[in-house]
């Protein structure tokens, strides 16, 4: 995605480009809401650029919007906030038409003890047992919205941290399906948290399901972070 | 599709199994509502063949339900009419995550001038210039619905008849793209179906935008009708 979004701006813009990236999202995962920064000389329309641009890119990634940034805009360390969405298809059949972003469970789920753990989420804690791969720095993260919505079968989790630990969130929600298949006791969260253990915490949830739905900065949220977002 | 539903209905039942579809989708067009019908001599109980048959097929096909019916019931002929949508991205950029079903039109559309031809399909008329390939039979359709529907930058036309001649929605929906973007008028769909002339209607709008939604048997409709279905 960095690469052929790197490739497309530089040739429209006639000069390298390196982007920086508000979320970094892995294979699979996708994104709705990704911001991106560069810094250009170019003196090319920004409308001009997003057309050329989304002409070059593939079809799988395009440009929303294009605007100049005050020089101290960095769309990684300005951002203030994360946030993800998890979709499950929680029915008797898959969805053959939404596969490819979701995540189907045929399993009956209790969605009061999922809901209830998924509370326990919400606040400053230490996320170390739900990171993939080694620490890179702090492993505290600030949770201020965690919770299920129900639409027809498709249930739909929405989290919003300061940033987000690399597999953070995909390792979330497989706790989640632990406690909905009756696997974990819904007041396990806490004492996963405490032991700072990946072990303690389900497997990651498959990447089809996640997607990057928002980055927020100041003004957004009122509040600045220089976390690292390592999702 | 219909050979991977064989496959898997002829593993389940340990017999033979030929289907009936009714309504035929061509390469890359979509439907979630579907409907087949085949004869089996099996004692498996229809529950069980669903959940088997869905374990076995791709992840592109799905079966919803599976009951038993009447002796005469028939897919195709017991069909008193068929629904289709046809989507369309008006917007500035693509939808990267929808983009398997659905047509992006980066041009801007005059929707009331689409919407004023649409009304014009409605009725009983003879839809030869809007068919696919040489007609096999008679090309009259009883169009009952057809309009367009705006969510966003989303448009969905909806079409119901008796039945579509092969390739009829996608070439509507061309012809409809083409009073859109001014290239044709839009009182001239009676002069285009007057016509039988293939070269008079647009171009096949891309597959990717056209879902199979509903099929309709005696007591949705309340009329019969022996019209081959040929989209």
């Amino acid at each position: 995605m960095q690469g052929e979004l790197e490739r497309a701006l530089g040739q429209v813009t006639g000069e390298p480009v390196r982007i920086v990236l508000a979320g970094r999202t892995d294979a699979g995962v996708h994104a709705t809401g990704q911001v991106i920064s560069f810094r250009s000389g170019t003196k090319v329309d920004p409308l001009v650029i997003r057309r050329g641009v989304n002409a070059l890119l593939p079809q799988d990634i395009a440009v929303r919007d294009l605007e100049e940034a005050a020089d101290t805009f960095h769309a990684r360390f300005s951002a203030t906030g994360r946030a993800y969405e998890y979709r499950i298809r929680a029915g008797a059949h898959r969805e053959p038409l939404e596969r490819h972003r979701e995540h189907w469970v045929p399993q009956p789920l209790d969605e009061g003890a999922m809901e209830r753990a998924a509370r326990d989420l919400i606040g400053r804690h230490d996320f170390a047992a739900f990171a993939t791969g080694p620490l890179e720095g702090r492993s505290e993260r600030d949770v201020r919205v965690a919770g299920w919505r129900r639409e027809g079968t498709l249930l739909r989790f929405g989290i919003e941290a300061n940033g987000f630990l690399r597999g953070m969130v995909r390792a979330i929600v497989g706790t989640l399906l632990w406690v909905g298949t009756g696997h974990t006791a819904a007041d396990r969260i806490g004492a996963i948290l405490a032991s700072r253990d990946r072990a303690q915490a389900g497997p990651n949830a498959p990447a089809a399901g996640l997607c990057l739905v928002e980055v927020k900065y100041e003004g957004d949220a009122g509040e600045t972070s220089d976390e690292d977002e390592q999702r």
